[in-house]
């Protein structure tokens, strides 16, 4: 007999969970790209069945046994973090019963298919019918997790998406960035005032938007013979690591948001078609977090294409795509892509007010999950909260409000702080890169964008989850997740020698 | 206890395997609409793993004893039929071991897909070296099958297809056809050779083809809410009954095929839309059977689409499209539409050479599963039976010979026969319908399609497989499949006061 046959038996178990995983996140994807409405309830049960097939195969009673058995075979340090990935697996699914996963799925399709149509009516209502039903399942699964973690109820949400992040480190965090955002924002604001800055005439065929997203991805070296470009109500990553499905949403009156929207997703896509192919289907093969994937995202769609010299490469595409226009110079598009300027909308945020959208929605969600406020309760909250972090005022606008999100439809909490977990990463990596590579803006500025590629590949794509985050952190940059370096980007790049 | 608690379980079971099969459906969907090349292999083995999980469903060793159980309880006739149908199901399943089904799945997918490049390249070698084993495991196939039914090998396999249907029934009724067809393309082809008829000059826009295709499937109440028109190498049916996705082909020189392509593919698609709703899920719900099924395609595609008095209403709609010509004049449309021309390709044959493509395939299939001939055979077989059916000359053109389909790729033996009968039975049906509705080729001529869809909705669609097929076709036209009304059809149509 091998000698490393139960953990051989493991490795098949997650292949074949891995291959149901495939169709459902290809049946996921056209559910939001393509599927027509009366498709929807039973694309919903269908995709709830899924659900408790691989619910069931995740918390298969067997597994503890086995993966105590693996653990004492003779394994490669790989082998041992698969299995390490295998038991936080089994943990987290195992804390939740089969009812209730399906009861999220259900719950969860039928909110985010109203919601697509809801957002567009400013029907808070209408969503708030179906909503409840999925905060409640959130609570009970907040509930549950937290008795089977010993974390308290918001941080074991989070967990699932930030492997051992917790509230206490996020307060922290947060807490800092509350106190130096709002002056930054002002001065920034007052430094632009003095800039004169041209909008793009349209309008922007969508045809075309489309093309230039597409040569756009190309230039960020997109596999098109591993994945496509689609649209939806919200932009997202989506589809399987051989096969990545983007997203994006055009306006035909509006050129920046849909391009930057790409290159955001581009950065997911590019993290998913580069996982090490060798450990596909394998939990060690996983993106090791919501915030080191968004970290990509944003490495791509603020570290490098807000760069002043990537805008130099954009120009002549932009150009081709809808003629020649002043607006269209590289140094006017460095500054339409970096304009500060508070608004409703967190996906079309800059670089700059975006952190102020993710503490609204993380104070929010913390407040919902741990009982301390209720879903009714959550339009005057976020009125307020805008009120005062961004001075926007979101009395009876729903659409541009709480509507504007898809995650807590989806049931996703706890997910948001990731976002600036992301930026936060991702200017870690910028700062690591500069050290590595100490000419990168020259490389940049020349189109070459190797440089970024190769380190971004060797240190964080094929790692995946291949060590904890903090010790990816470490091997990648030198130290643990450190937000002086985001704080330092933002000055840097928006005050410069004015900071 | 409730009564029928059995039955009630097993209905339960089919439901499951029904929402594992909508997943499996749309990927697959897909796989043929959308998928990047380098998506191929993991898709091909999540479907296996899809193939063999509802396999396990389908063979689940508790059946037998449960369906013999639910057959005492006091069921309605509706369950009775569910109840033979799951029987027919489970005994067909059954025959078949998992790992077959899953080789299956893995050749199939991997021949397909490959024959998509290799049909432009005429590469028959390439195509042979995966096709061989698509053959191999279709002949195990049969060989498992004929065991366990008692039929013969390729009535075993047509059997899936067409329940009840021989290899006898089938030599008759095609015996018959090639002592009448010969001579009837013959004097169509001389009385045709007197016509006058104009080509419509192109080229045909792609985009403008698919919003005209698309207002032609409105015009024949296909329902956009529950379905879509997508593109893919070979114009197929798929989907679910509640998410139909129809595909077609484009080329920018030709408008007649692709429009004939979908309206053929709307008939199967009105077909799954209209299947009764309150038994989704139960196998009493499916289509009848292939033949059935194709019976719809051709009573849209040929009985209506090639109607004189619908190329009146095709007309308008085609010079909103292209601007006017004198090719979209009615009576040349209609001409255009009723061309009899032998040609290579089976699915842009003309309704009265097509069923000598169908015996060619019948003829070579046959051969292939009961291992009269072998697979590089087909190459010599096709060539010398296009020469004797149609005079058509096909050596070294593998393209429009055996690479035009895709139905072997897909290890699809005992299909085709399908075809043919369909023409008959839509034959049948139209015959029928004419005695219920004696002014219905007026009601057409005035657009007032409603009599058609009507006789077909409430003598074939809401009847699904609650009958047998004969059951099915005396309860709708009076008599069990007779041949008659196909020729009749052909020779009224086609000869007229001639024949």
């Amino acid at each position: 007999m091998h000698s490393n046959s139960v953990y051989d038996d493991l490795v098949s178990h997650y292949t074949r969970l891995h291959h149901f995983s495939h169709v459902a996140a290809i049946a996921w994807w056209d559910q939001a790209a393509n599927m027509p409405p009366k498709g929807n309830e039973a694309r919903a049960a269908a995709l709830a069945e899924m659900a408790a097939l691989t619910h069931r195969m995740r918390t298969d009673p067997t597994l503890p046994e086995r993966i105590a058995r693996a653990e004492q075979e003779t394994l490669s340090d790989i082998e041992r973090a698969n299995l390490r990935e295998i038991r936080r697996d089994w943990r987290l699914a195992n804390a939740l019963p089969e009812s209730l996963v399906q009861a999220r799925q259900l719950a969860t399709s039928r909110c985010e298919h109203a919601w697509r149509s809801q957002r567009p009516a400013n029907d808070w209502r209408g969503f708030l019918a179906n909503f409840q039903e999925v905060l409640r399942i959130a609570r009970e699964e907040a509930r549950l997790l937290a008795e089977h973690t010993g974390l308290s109820r918001y941080d074991s949400l989070m967990d699932r998406f930030e492997p051992g992040m917790t509230r206490a480190v996020i307060d922290g965090i947060f807490g800092d960035v509350k106190r130096w955002l709002p002056d930054l924002i002002a001065r920034v604001v007052k430094k632009q005032a003095e800039e004169r800055v041209l909008e793009p005439q349209g309008p922007f065929p969508i045809d075309a938007q489309r093309a230039l997203c597409e040569r756009v991805m190309r230039l960020l070296e997109f596999d098109f013979d591993a994945g496509r470009l689609d649209q939806s109500t919200h932009p997202f990553s989506g589809g399987v690591p051989e096969d990545v499905r983007l997203t994006t949403r055009y306006r035909d009156d509006e050129l920046v948001q849909s391009l930057m929207a790409t290159i955001h997703e581009t950065g997911h896509g590019r993290y998913e078609q580069n996982r090490p192919r060798e450990w596909l289907g394998q939990p060690v093969s996983e993106a090791r977090s919501m915030g080191i994937h968004e970290s990509q995202s944003l490495s791509f769609e603020m570290q490098l294409a807000r760069h002043p010299a990537f805008a130099r490469l954009l120009a002549p595409l932009i150009v081709e795509s809808f003629g020649r226009q002043p607006a269209f110079e590289p140094d006017n598009l460095c500054k339409l892509f970096t304009r500060v300027k508070p608004g409703f909308i967190r996906v079309d945020a800059d670089e700059v007010t975006y952190p102020a959208h993710v503490i609204l929605r993380y104070e929010i969600e913390r407040a919902l999950i741990e009982g301390d406020t209720e879903a009714e309760d959550i339009p005057a909250l976020w009125d307020a909260k805008m009120s005062e972090l961004l001075g926007i005022d979101t009395r009876g606008n729903f659409a541009d409000a709480p509507l504007q999100d898809v995650h807590w439809a989806e049931g996703l909490f706890g997910y948001f702080p990731c976002y600036t977990l992301g930026a936060m990463y991702a200017a870690q990596w910028f700062a690591a890169m500069r050290r590595a590579v100490p000419d990168l803006d020259a490389c940049i500025a020349r189109g070459d964008l190797a440089p970024v590629f190769d380190w971004l590949r060797d240190n964080i794509w094929l790692q995946a989850s291949r060590w904890t985050t903090d010790v990816l952190a470490v091997r990648a940059s030198g130290e643990t997740l450190n937000p002086a370096h985001f704080r330092a980007h933002l000055e840097s790049r928006y005050l410069g020698s004015d900071a």
